[in-house]
């Protein structure tokens, strides 16, 4: 089984972003009611999943992705607390619509309410919320809810400790995501995604998060940002720094998509990062859409260059299937239940 | 020859920093006097390089190092302009004097007196004076004098033009290099650092800067930061956006060291960036000071991982010599001179 564990619903029908403008017509103009909530058909929705994620799916061999809302679109920023409530709520329901018509192909992971300066009770609710009613496996925590203006805590601050409580009481982890960058500076994709996921490993570096919280778990995507290409040096420093060796420290509750989107990139990654800490993911249909002239596939078809990778079956396994079970532990009763 | 592009003085005697010191005492307290200017003997000067830098140099086989002052200690966000201008007064003064005590190990790059806010005047200024007067043949472009708050404009914003157009007239070019954070969120050398370089080519990458400028030369440091381990991603992202070819619209302007401290980030790095692009460069003393006890070699002797790679005479030579000459035009008369 190869699961995918980073797909967002970046095709959802326009119906989402009809209500997300009204949001944003009523926070510019107050006198205006808020906007209802987005109602789609099932058919919009399958005609949003058909001919994107669930084709690209079947033509890869991608049996099921972690889905979750279209990350870019979070946008933590915009408006209140009030506001990015109303939008998660939205965003996950049709996710979870999207995980009940197609049971096989997509478990859900949410979006929470994070909103700058506030703290993490409406998140949490929402976690639950999506948990346990709607039988989600993960969420994705954004590090930087100000969009590019980095003025939360650090990760490894006692802020964000009421939610990591709760991810360790419901026993899912979080993808370490942040959402459209709104500094100038930084390209939300290019530039603003990667620094995000670098900047969350040398903070976990820094502090004993893991040790107040040892089974608390976390992906960083897009091959962990910058850190395998740079090993050698979160090894120095790290050991300069007289904290313990990585293995120990960070990588038992750190995990690594393979959303490199070249061959030599995947190659660096499976050669510097343990196979355990590594966890197939896409980002299909995502930031980079195009196909690459020198190979003819797409950029993101990353199941090619490990397939070309000439691995082991048991590396294969952990990488496109087992390891995901271990990150994910709801994911085994999701599957068990379709199996039924 | 094996030419270090990316030297600072780490080392320099305390007098330097009793110096900055007292700027920060002023700050504090305004009816302090201004420091006066450090003074240090020659053989203050030496003691601080013969059992660092240069021991370190003759013994992995480095011939000379491009010097600037210590990156993390710029600090531009302490203080006013003014309190930068005479901070990079006394910092470039002091690699001047290295230069001139050692003119076959060290050439000179400035440090600039940028600060939050200000324009680039006092910056052009310094910039003549180091080159003009100093003999230096390049300059440390800080992309977020905020140190982590990144509020200045992009890198392609006309703010910037002044003193690009000075680095053209000049014939100099820039090293990308921030310095210390204080943003809680970024630690300096392991997250700021590298993602000011993944920012920096990104932005490189959205504008045509290049077309206004197409004399002018970056480096971005640490080995471009995330760039080369996402090099696909890159190059995705620039055909989305139906930008030209990296090759054509970057890559003969920004070329990238090999601050990369273990050997598959050396391998990556050698085989997605063209070679023409690639500076031999350690950051040595620096960021990572230790010994890999899986090589007993220091960390930041990235010497040894590329004599590792078996290059071909002429990849070697334009990586530790040859590319340098291109980048930094002005190199060559130092030589020259040094030869007579």
């Amino acid at each position: 089984m190869i699961i995918d564990c980073h797909g967002h619903y970046t095709t959802a029908p326009a119906e989402l972003q009809t209500f997300r403008q009204g949001q944003i017509s009523a926070l510019e103009n107050p006198s205006l009611p808020d906007p209802p909530n987005p109602t789609m058909s099932d058919d919009e929705i399958r005609a949003s999943l058909e001919g994107a994620q669930l084709k690209l799916s079947r033509e890869r061999g991608i049996d099921l992705t972690i889905f979750s809302p279209r990350a870019s679109a979070m946008a933590h920023h915009i408006g209140t607390e009030k506001t990015s409530v109303a939008w998660a709520h939205a965003c996950n329901d049709l996710i979870a619509r999207v995980c009940g018509l197609y049971p096989e192909n997509f478990v859900g992971v949410c979006q929470l309410p994070q909103s700058p300066g506030a703290d993490l009770k409406a998140s949490i609710r929402e976690l639950e919320r999506c948990v346990n009613e709607l039988g989600f496996i993960g969420l994705n925590l954004n590090p930087d809810p100000s969009g590019g203006m980095w003025n939360s805590a650090p990760l490894t601050d006692k802020f964000w400790y009421p939610i990591y409580e709760k991810m360790v009481e419901l026993d899912v982890p979080a993808m370490v995501h942040v959402s459209s960058s709104c500094n100038p500076n930084f390209h939300a994709t290019g530039a603003h995604y990667i620094n995000a996921d670098t900047t969350a490993f040398m903070q976990f570096i820094q502090a004993d998060l893991f040790r107040d919280f040892p089974t608390l778990r976390f992906i960083i995507p897009h091959g962990g940002g910058a850190v395998p290409y740079h090993w050698g040096r979160y090894r120095g420093l790290a050991q300069d720094m007289k904290r313990p060796l990585l293995e120990e420290s960070v990588l038992k509750n750190v995990f690594f998509d393979t959303c490199v989107y070249h061959l030599p990139g995947i190659e660096l990654l499976l050669e510097v990062i343990p196979t355990e800490n590594i966890l197939f993911g896409s980002e299909m249909v995502g930031a980079v859409r195009g196909i690459d002239p020198r190979t003819g596939n797409n950029y993101d078809d990353t199941k090619k260059y490990i397939d070309a990778m000439g691995l082991d079956d048991a590396t294969r396994r952990k990488i496109f299937e087992t390891n995901a079970y271990h990150v994910y532990p709801r994911l085994k009763a999701k599957l068990a239940a379709i199996a039924r």
